[in-house]
């Protein structure tokens, strides 16, 4: 019955499409006055085992505009996966909230969250994905198509570190048709198990996928994307050995002239200015980094409505009896 | 006027039962699609001294279910008895918000609070008390009664250190003229100063309470109940030297068998699974313990409602009237 | 269009005064069951960079009592001046809430904040100034006016040292024609950047302002007010060190009586008691800290609604328009 989001992978190309949909239909709802209580009543549980500014803000706005409450579970408030194993807490929350999202360190945590909790579980980012990034990337392109272009005639290109951010974006991009590009040094290409991914996505949905470090990789691109260099992982080399090998994959004035005349500047941010993008592109009118973060908001608010519209509905009549048996009740209790 | 929840021994037979019917009527409520907003616009305030999973998240969605909010004021966050007295953070908070819950480390600090706050006080646990939890445990024992059997006439066994969840289960069952019974270490029994108050309940409300270490205690009993072995105070003895004290009181089938056909098994979590509790039992159809970490949320709501009854009323016409005084005075202020 | 509160020095009296006067009706109408729901859907983004009680906590209930809903932002949960500029963490929280506030250790970061979100901005606090504080000691003032007198009749005297909160004090006493006097040490006085706005400000508003080290100089004084002596600043003399410099400083019964008859305690609080005030003083009648403790309530409504009154509002005819689009949307989305 419950579905959750650990993975764009786990959807059709058909899913997607309605949960970015939907996502567009809520925030054209919400910029013209109309706040839908679709989450009425309704609390979100909000694991985080690492800080993060957009993920979270935005999940919370989005339940407050839908009418519900998130609650803030941040690093070290609560016992998961600590002095409670990462199943007895998920048994524990879907007896306390009506949906959950994680952001945690290990990916096969959410994972398991998800198997146990009987609410569903939205992956807010693990070291392998981040799913509702993906989502909010797809709809920011939708709202900056090139002219005369449809999704499937866009060439993606992300260039750096095949993040789990850049994997996301390559699975939604092949799942919808696109062509995706990682543009970045050979050693840090995104490994086998997610090119067997593409491959089968490509093979089913058409579109395209490459790795490179070739800078011709990158001619016609129509959105150029990228993510810091270092701060990622727990172990990794150290900062200025990763700003040595990054470097050349800058984007710049130089790299964005590469792509499609317009081609669009994203970035996941935070962005570390002067190293993997500079002022004057991101400060630029091809830069719609901004309108991306936005759409973190615009993404949660569809994907929580998505997921949560399996939940039992009750019918007038139920809800007035039931509120007349409760007058009744307290009117006894309390002597009334 | 207002009253504090510090303890349950504060409450008569006929209080508690209150509290408790309540927490069932607004389950059932809310289970048919009915919320009620009887905390409409009110404020919850949390202060939380140490961490805390279930009381933290049930409160946070108990306020939500009841159209009110929660604030958590977790460790640092606020200065409660650092920078600021408790008596005058107490006096403080009373204009700030309109409940107050505390989880603290020394009872002392939740006395001290109740008393200088002129808004309800409830304790979310303290060194000698957990009375949320024992409202709890009674709403999951009134929910899996024995075939034929009323509260008064069940035997309840708590396993282990005579912890304050042990010492609130104690004080509730006996209030409520149940059988009661710590299985345990002659060195971890309940102190005498709780000893004198269960014979002064077994006294008023009939029922019975036995401290043991003799496995013969525990037969017959229709609810086993536990708690973790270590982790629970500032100095106790080292983990390896608990777990060799409490090891032959973990609940297993063996122990299990022991109690009443069907006896359920209770445990206030988080479980450490294999020490306190096996596996097996645990995840078994006679552990109660998943429904019993829900009905923290199903007690938060009632005792919210409950202790929240005595906030003044406004009548419709004062209402109107001040709708209609704010509109002019914003009219005016605004020059529309 | 949108226009930020960072210091009381941006408006004149007239708006400080719709402020107030805003402020006032709103507890009016609140106290009398009436919470208009003037933030419905809305939400505040709270920055603390450091910890805080009463600000935090006001501005949270305010936002729930107003319909709308504030997230806590602490120390180390976003990336602000970090990993992320503040002027990037403005931009992107613009996209994701609906106003924000900001406790900074550095005044510049608010300034810089205001300049690059799109939504308003109000300080918190700062090592510079204190608004918000300073916008409810007026209005305590305003409830605790000695008979016959009116706000300009009335002589203030901040005790001790020349903090953000005596700045802030002297600020919004001289703009609105009142009479100010800083009795402390003279190493410790307001600085002479400060001391030349309140000479503007007293030329252009009448009243007057003194700094002085002469315990004359609190003569007829109808409010006194100090802060804590120490704990305030990264780096600053030793404990004992300033406790030697504000003793002679301290308000007790002794100062008091060199006021006029009836004057009044206030004080921001945290109090050190024993220190910056006796117990014999803030718990007498004339401490009003405890209703100035409230009225940060009071204050923070205003400022919310005084700040939002330019957010765009979309037409009956607009929302009933959207709700369709959008249920017909969904209908076709999930099959309806």
């Amino acid at each position: 019955m419950k579905k959750d989001f650990i993975t764009v992978q786990d959807f059709t190309k058909q899913e997607l499409m309605e949960m970015i949909d939907l996502s567009l239909a809520l925030k054209q709802a919400i910029n013209s006055g109309y706040f839908p209580p679709l989450m009425k009543d309704l609390t979100l549980g909000m694991i985080f085992q690492q800080s993060s500014t957009r993920t979270r803000v935005s999940f919370e706005t989005a339940m407050q505009q839908l009418g519900g409450h998130a609650q803030y579970l941040g690093p070290g408030m609560i016992q998961l996966g600590d002095h409670e194993t990462i199943e007895d807490t998920g048994k524990v929350l879907s007896r306390l909230v009506d949906i959950l999202m994680a952001r945690v360190i290990e990916h096969q945590t959410v994972i398991d969250l998800g198997a146990s909790a009987s609410v569903p579980v939205i992956n807010g980012m693990s070291d392998k994905t981040h799913p509702t990034q993906a989502i909010a990337d797809v709809i920011t392109m939708i709202e900056h198509l090139p002219d005369g272009k449809k999704l499937q005639d866009c060439k993606v290109v992300f260039t750096g570190d095949g993040t789990q951010v850049c994997v996301s974006l390559a699975f939604i991009c092949t799942r919808l048709g696109m062509h995706f590009v990682q543009y970045g040094p050979v050693t840090h290409h995104m490994n086998d198990e997610v090119q067997a991914i593409l491959d089968a996505n490509v093979k089913e949905y058409g579109g395209s996928w490459e790795l490179s470090d070739d800078r011709n990789s990158v001619r016609g691109a129509d959105f150029f994307y990228t993510d810091v260099w270092y701060g990622l992982y727990e172990s990794e080399l150290p900062k200025e050995e990763r700003v040595r090998i990054f470097q050349e994959y800058q984007i710049n004035r130089e790299l964005m002239q590469l792509g499609s005349l317009g081609a669009k500047f994203m970035h996941c941010l935070p962005a570390t200015r002067g190293e993997d993008v500079t002022d004057e592109v991101i400060d630029s009118p091809v830069s719609i980094c901004w309108d991306q973060a936005g759409n973190r908001l615009t993404a949660m608010r569809g994907l929580l409505v998505y997921f949560n519209r399996n939940r039992q509905a009750h019918s007038d009549l139920e809800i007035s009896a039931a509120k007349e048996a409760l007058d009744n009740k307290m009117a006894k209790i309390f002597n009334l």
